[in-house]
Formats: C-alpha cells, structure tokens, sequence
C-alpha cells in the first residue's frame, strides 16, 4: 500500500523533499500545491503527481501526510488544518515566526495527536549524526562546552531579512536547536550580540549580520554560536563539542578532495557552497526518517517540541541583543 | 521517447547500475538477466523490469542498449551478440582476460559502429575527474610524475583470484587507465615486480598481493603504481600528479568529517570501505554520461580502445613480472 | 660591548630564558636570583652566571636589563626598584594581580622612561605572528569576528587557583591580548559566564574551570572566547579570525607529523603538550625581540600598556562572571 | 673535561654543524679548516675557534673527533687521515663518489677503531624517527611497502651537478638509506629509470632530473622511490610505510600552521622551502647523537657500513638506469 502525500510548496527546498520522497517506492507524491502555478506544474510532471490546492489536499482521505514547505507565513494555517484534518505533518522550520502561533500548532499536534517532524535537518547530516552518535556513546565522556561556527556565504536579500524574524529566528535557530541536541540539555540563560559589519542595509532593517551568543545550560554546560551573514569562502559549517575525555568536532564537507600545492601554497577545495550542497544527505535522510516513522509508527526525533525550544532560544536571544543583557529562563519546562 | 535497456547481471555491481538507470526519467530498464534467477527476479522487480533471457533481449529491436555487469567470462560472448545486434554497450573492465577475444570485440565494435562504453569507473569520480580538469586547464602546467596507491582492504577469495587474470588485469587494469588519461600519453615501457607479502595462498595460486610498477611514456613521464590487496585501514585511492608548475593530489573520500581528540591522538575516519561506497558518484556520473552520450550522440570517453590499452599494459605488467625485466612497447599504436 | 643581564626567577619560566639569553653572544647573563638557592646555583652554573639578591643586581651599574620572572606576587616590587634604578625590564604577565599596583608599575615605566617588555609571549609564536602579519597585509579584508580556543591540558594544584587571581586573570589573560593584538582594538564591553566543570575543589576555592567569553569593541567587531583548565588531548591553543574577504585560522603545532592509518582510524600526533613546549619559539623570539629593541633603540611591541589593558579586560570579565551581567568600558582610553 | 673538535668546511652546512657544536657545555670547536680563508675566519671568530689548517688539526692530541663538512671530492683524504690519527669521524654523506675509495674509508675506520658516523641526517628528524620508533614497536604489524617522494625545489647548477656523480648518488642516496633503515633490510634488486624533464642543459651533462626506483629487498618487501629537482611548491620529503596492521605516514613540516580560506580555496604554507629549514633540528640532534656515542661509548646509528650500503644502491640504481635493466644484488653481505 501507498504512502500517500501532498507537498506544499515547490521551491528550492520543496524541490529537494519532491525528489527524496520519489526514491521511495512505498510512497506516492499526490499533489504539488504552490501558489505559483508553473512551478507546481512543473515540479508535479516531473514525479508524476498531480497539482492539487489547499483544499483538495487536506480533504484527501488518502493523504496520509502533508509535507509544509511553503514561506514561513504560510505554515501556521497548513500545519493547523492538516492537524485538523489527522494528517501527519513534515514542516520546515521555522514553525512560525510567532511563538504564540507555534505554540498554538503543538497544541493541534498534541490534540490530533498526528505525527510531526519539524525540518532541522542538520541532526541528520552524517557528520553531525556520527558527533551525536559517538558522543552518545562516551566516547568523549560528559559534554562541557560546545562552539558553533555558522556562517552563511552571503546574506539574502533585505527584502528577505525585513519579513525573516531577524537574524536568531531565521539563521541560529539551527544552532539552536544543535545546542539543545548535542548537549542534551535545557537553556538556562542566554547571552547575544549582534553586529552589522557587512551591509549597513541590514542594519538599517533593524537586523544585525553578525552575532555571538553564549548559553548557559541548566548542567552548567556552556555553548557559544558565532555566526555571519558572510562568509566569502563559503558556508561554513562546524561545530566541536569538549568533553570530559575529548573533543570531537564536526568539519565541514568539502565538493572533492582535491589538493593543490604552487608556489602560491598548498591548498583544497571550500567548503560545499550552500545548505543545499552541504545538507543533501540530511535531507534525504531526515525525509527516510519521517516515512520511516510513519511507517513503523516509531517516534519522529525532531519533534514540535524541538520546534519549540528553539523558537523560545532564538526569542529569547533577540530579546538578550536588543536589552543588552542575558535572558534567563525559568526551570518548569 | 524511453530509452530501454537490458541488463545482463544482478550482482553487486549489476545492482549499483539498476540503481542508476532508474534514476533517469528517460530510460526504462526492461529486462534483467542473470543465470541466478532469484537474483535477476529480485532486482527487476525492484525496478518494475522483467526477467529476461540473452536471446530475447539482444533480438527486442526495442533494447537500444545494453549493460554488461556478468561475470568476466561472459563478456566477450553478450558483447559480440549485442554489437552484431546493433545495440549500444556499456560493458565493465575488463573487456575479457585474452587480449586476442578483446581485441575481437573492439573490431566487432568498430563494424558495426554502436556506442560503447567501457567501466573505468574511476574517471567519473568527483575528486579524479576535478583533478583531471584542473590538470587540462593548465594549473600546474605539464604533468612530469605520476605517482598511484592502489589498494583494496581485504583479498578476494583464492578461488577468485585463480580465475581472475591475476592482481595486474583484475587490480591494476584501472590505475592503468588512470596512468594513460591523466598523463595523456601511452606507455613506451613497463616494469613491474610483484610479492606475495599477506596469503601464502595467493602464492600457491600463482598471483601476487602486492605490487609495484613503474611506467615509462612516450614523452619521458613516469608512472609509479603502488598496490597491495590488503590495506587494514580501508580502500586506499589516492593519486598524485607532479607537473611543472605543482602537484594535484587526490585524496581518499570519508564516510564523515568528524574529527576525535582524546589522550590517544587525534583521528578521523578511515576512507570509504570499498569500491562500492567511494566509487557510487563515479558509478552514477558513468551512467549518466553513457546515457547522456546516447541521447544527444556524442562521444563516450572511455571507450573500447581505453579498454584494450589498458588491457595491454596489464599484460605486459604481468610478463614483467614474471621474466623479471622490463617490458617495451612498439611505437605502433 | 656585552649587554648585562639579572634575572628574577629561576623555575621553569626562568630557565627558559636564561637558555634565550644565552644564545646571544652580545649579552650576559649576569646574576640569578631565587629565593630557592639551590635552583638559582644549578641555573646559574650552567650558564657561568652568578647568584645574587636583589640589593646587589639592582644596584649593579653594570646591569642593563632585568628579566622578572619569579612568582607574580613579587613581580610589583622588583619592578618598581629595576624601574627605580633605570634598568630595562621584561617582566612576566600578569605585572600584579591588583590593578591599582600594575597602574603604579606603569607610572614608574613612564617617569622612569625605562624599555619595558610585558610576557604576552603568545604574539611571538610563528603562527601567531603570520596570521596578525597576513591580517595586516589585508590578506582578508577587514577584521569582523574572532573566535579564540584556549584550553591547558589540566588543571594547576588548587593551591596555586586559590593565590592565581581567578582564570580570567590567570589564564584568559593572554586571550585578552590576543583579541586585542589581532581586532586592532579595544573592548566595549565584555560579558563572562564560568561554570565548574572539572573539579569541585575550583568551585570550592571561588573559581571557575570553563569560561566563555564575549568582546564587542568600539569598532562592534565580535570576539568569543572558549576556555577550560582541562582538554585531556593536550594545550589547545587556536584563533580564527573571520574578515570581509576571508578568514585566518591559528592552528595547533604537533610535535612531528606522523599520521598513522589503522582499523581504529587515521590518526596524527596531539598538540604540543603545554605551553613550554608549544610556545618555545615564542620565548625565543619575545626574548630576542626585547634585547634587539635595548640594542637598537626600538619600540617594544608587547609593552606595559598591553599589560594594563589585559589586566582591565581581565578584571571585567570577572565582575561579569559574579554579577552575571555585560560589563561595560567607557570610551576615555 | 671537554671534548675538542676540529671541523673542516666552512660551508652552509658546516655552519649548521659549528653551531649544533656551540650548543654544547662539554664540546669546544678548536680549528676552522677551510680553503676559503675568509669563510673559515669569520665562522671561527663566531664560536670562538682558530682557524686551522688539515695537519695542525689531525696532529693535535688534544682533538678528539673530526667533522668532515667540506666539498665531496676533499672527504676521502681528511677521512683516512683522520682515521690513522684516532680520530672521531663525523663525515658528511657520500663518504665518496667512488665505492672503492668509501671502501678504504670503511678499512680505515675499522683497521683504526675510530667511532664514525656518516651524515644521514634524516634519520635523526623528528617525524621521520618518530615513524621507525612506532614501526618499531609494532604499531603497523610488518612492514610491506614503503613509497618515498623526494622532491628538491629547484636543481642545483649544471656545474655542480656535472661533478655530484649524477642524480642517485646525490640525491637518492639518503633514499636509499631511508629504505635500508625503515625496511631494516637489504635490497635483492634494484630498478630506476630517470628522465630530464625539467632543464636540457642537465640531460647534456649526462644526468637526470627526475627519476623513479624500485628496489625489492631480501625479504620481499618493496620499495619505491619518485624523485625530482624541481618541485616549484618546496622541498617534499614524505614517506609512507605499508604494514600488515596499518599505515605509518611521514608527512612535510610548515613554516607555520596557519590556514587561510578565502573565495580561492582553504590554503596552508607550503613545505619548508629546503634542507637547512627542514632538517634543522634533524641535524641537532644528529650531532647530539655523535658526540653523546662518544661520551658515553655507545654506538653510532648511521655508520661507516650504512655509507657503504647506500652507496652501493646508488650505483646499481645508475647502472640500472643505464642499461635498462633491473640490477640484482648477491647475498653475500
């Protein structure tokens, strides 16, 4: 039998989902859903699904699952509506940029009690999943500190960052949410800075380009994120976790493993040039995961929950750079 | 139009190229063949392909191509039978183990002027084929050395080896070809010497475990070609190429990025495993390029003369070998 | 004409440079001085030195430099009485654990008009130095963000904690002078958080083991610091600095450049094992640097200003880490 | 008591030498020796030496060892005078273009007694003894193959290599005692073609500039050598050790470990740029060796045989090379 799915939203990363969900042959793309009809159109011909719209799709018995891929201001409503509808839901992150809104929607997902998983692909990256895996293991004994490197190559477009949530909500809410992963832990108080060092547009946005944030977890443990909107060598995208018995750190991925030497130096190739490149393995692994799930009716690992936390971490350090201060949090969650 | 496709074998490799295939929106796979019938049944059912036999694929006038991934035994044969049935080959290294019946295909080729592609895999490797292109674009200017590792993890069985043409045709066949391509010139002479260092058994089987060749080119450049059957850390594939103005080398591929730093050292991860883990781009860039060569006719870059020259310097490597005493090409070809 | 020499110290740090002085034929080592005999004998018998007390060296017209490096609780008064008596100093960090005696070491330097070399010997590492000499030459456009490592290989005794001034003071403070050194610039503000991690017996004492570290400069450039007393795989000493066209990284030395290959991994040597070993061609090169600067009348680069402003960086960081809170700088300096 | 030293050659490596002898409480370099009065001066005015002439040195009871650092065509007769004076020899490598003149050497040393160490430097840098010291202890299991690259930056002058004895005895010739020393075997055959690739002007001088060898050793095991005189990035020296459990790798040291990624690449430094800056602490301790075997009486690892030897591959490899034809050793030695 056929896992049956509509996917909302056929742009680059809706393209990405299109593709992983075709390598299965236990699932069937139903419907491409987008408010720009020639690239539903397309991308639909493409995996021989059908173009479909809102309605049609959540009304669908045999829609099993929707897969929210659309613009953050899009994902509230779909994601309550398909709740509603009982479909199990796959959603890109930011849930929404609101956390009374993101809030609202764990609540339907709790109420439906459907499956979700919230798009932080990064803990599916094989090279993040092994640091997990082995840290998990002891092979570093009890995690102390942790330093986050993430850096975009170049920033999107003002118009972009005016309706992105700013910096925190739409860049470091991954790191975020490898914070809380890695650590295995609770934010206790977190500390941010930001600066605009690379295009005064930015700054004149009311965002920042580059920012520093520091956590303290309820362990004690500690986790600074230092992030760019520009990194011109490419998307850099590291981080390295102290232990009580050792450090492992996850590098970044290269296109080859080429290596030049000239008078000029001994070089290689920069990292993969962008979250596309860099995180297709993740993709298609976190898209395994989710249909595994569905499949074996297992728990999904990044839950609304994680969607969440990491919205109340990146509010939280919006609040910290705008006050100057460290934000604490409370100890009931 | 779908371009359709017989496949003769359902092993390891017959299974990497099913995979590929399938990947392509244009191409349909539709016979398997392999004497094992629960294998051929397995895989065509996988692909949605029926089980075939070689009769009834070579005669289909719909079969435009054909893939040869049996054993190397039946090579010649299922190549014959399609190039005189008009069928384009995509056929694995090598050709066959007598330099005589491979030379017959490649004259069976040339008559009947179909498309053919012969297995070197490893020139469509990411990290090969960038080093290549960077060595074209003139970036370190001539290339003067060569140097080649070449090894595998682990042995094959004895009984493979006895029936395998020997390390020189069964291993080195591909750094033979990596030598003529990225040299861009044939060898004037070969020397190789061979030992039997990790089996006792391989001795007794005739066959070396370990070898050492060194080639001369037409224009003076110079090959060294290191290889054992047995490396414990992993599938070793790395070459260099010194030119005049630098050196490209390429490096291993990983599994991961992760680096661990504990009281021990510091370590990352060994190389892919096998030829089936480092070489799955190289696999599916070679069958893009051979289905892609089809569609829009262009020439195939590895091809039935890359096939016997290879197979030429293997076999002078093993005569080396075995007279002890440099072998020394004509300057004919 | 030989350059006279009295030095302060004769532990581990002394005889390090008594070794640097002693490679000069242009200078000599004149007097040792410890309030260990038996030390100051052995070392200065081994370099046909002599021992002495302070009276003496002080007084010794002959005497052109001192070289203040027994314990910091001492480093005020012999600085005070060699600046008294006209005599070129190079002292160790920090000059005192009291900032108000470190402002009274800089006024005597300053009335004094003595050359005085304050031990940040960091900035004479040659991986250190070739990355400020490249960020100079614009290698990477403007500075934006550094992210400096610094982790020793284990904790000191808790005695030598309870008596160090805290690890701000102790031991960040040559991170400290570092982000000063390489952003070109001084701190806006600063906002520390410890934690105690390795050792209760650090808590117990009133200090922290792991600290993590944020700078924001006048100019809004961003430096974080990560910082523990134990990384069991050895002294990780690293900075990286992000700028407008690229970026910098200090990497660890290794003391060979061995890499071994096994089923375990692929593994190269730890980092050099403390700070003797790592920074021994930075003593070199300080120490040379300080009698080059005596012989020719030249500047000194790491000079009682740079002690004074690590110092002050270093006594922010602590009021923040107790009051939890950003610690703001005014705009004066 | 001190050791007395007279050192012949004034040279760039003599200087290495006399400085290497400074650094000792226990040696005193009594003569300079050179044909170039001014060069012997000026060294000996640095260490405060005499400048002596060859009879004055040999005849001097008080000398106890010699170093023979002048021009090759000169080691030969300071040697056998040397030996019949009882003297100490530290000769720097060849011993002799001629294997019957190194042959008398070898007599001479042994008919007198005299400690000898021939000046295989690399065997005593860092990495490189690292590499043995781990073979050694097993931590690869039994070596199998061993793949040397050494690789000059740039060629000597044709004059000078019109009278070096050709491409193996003055280059190679620390190759093969590489080979010898991590094998800890001797060779059965020896194969080397060369090439003049890089300048005519060297072919017309009879020699070449690039050349490639294979030596297969009594136990079987290979060996093989990829060298040339220019590598245009620096001067390569890395060798790789095959093992039944693993891999040993000697990789080239940096002037620093700096790291720069930019939108060209992710570059570190090149090698160091020649054997002075690589083999410097190589030929500290080297010395260090020599005149520690002579306090102690212990013996010397890099000895009049291991001359011997190498020089005997050397001149197979060139005959090798000549006649085409690999060249097999007896079993005698």
């Amino acid at each position: 039998m056929m896992l049956e799915v509509a996917l909302f939203g056929a742009g680059r990363i809706g393209k990405i989902h299109a593709g992983n969900l075709a390598r299965r042959n236990d699932v069937k793309l139903k419907y491409v859903i987008d408010i720009n009809a020639a690239a539903a159109s397309e991308l639909a011909a493409r995996y021989g699904a059908g173009v479909g719209d809102v309605e049609t799709a959540v009304r669908d018995p045999a829609i099993r699952a929707v897969v929210i891929a659309s613009s953050t201001d899009t994902h509230a409503e779909l994601f309550l509506r398909a709740a509603a509808a009982g479909k199990a839901i796959f959603c890109e992150k930011p849930v929404d940029l609101s956390l009374a809104r993101a809030r609202s929607c764990a609540q339907a997902v709790h109420e439906a009690g459907v499956p979700c998983l919230i798009g932080f692909q990064r803990r599916y990256d094989p090279t993040f999943a092994a640091v997990k895996a082995r840290l998990d293991a002891g092979e570093i004994g009890e995690p102390e500190m942790l330093v986050i490197t993430s850096r975009d190559p170049s920033a999107p477009p003002v118009g972009y960052i005016k309706s992105s949530g700013g910096i925190f909500k739409d860049m470091l809410i991954h790191d975020f949410d490898i914070c809380r992963w890695i650590l295995d832990d609770e934010a206790a108080s977190v500390y941010a800075v930001g600066s605009c060092l690379t295009d005064p547009a930015i700054a004149a946005a009311g965002d920042a380009d580059s920012a520093a944030v520091t956590i303290r977890t309820r362990k004690d443990r500690l986790c600074q994120i230092n992030a760019t909107r520009r990194a011109v060598y490419g998307y850099d995208q590291r981080f390295e976790v102290l232990g009580s018995k050792g450090m492992l750190q996850a590098h970044n991925h290269r296109p080859t493993e080429v290596v030049v030497a000239t008078t000029a130096g001994v070089s290689q190739d920069k990292p993969e040039a962008f979250f596309l490149e860099r995180y297709r393995f993740a993709y298609a692994n976190e898209m395994a995961h989710f249909l595994d799930a569905l499949v074996s009716g297992t728990p999904i690992r990044t839950n609304i929950e994680d969607g969440l936390k990491a919205l109340e971490l990146a509010e939280a350090a919006t609040q910290s750079w705008r006050e100057g201060r460290p934000v604490t949090f409370d100890d009931r969650s």
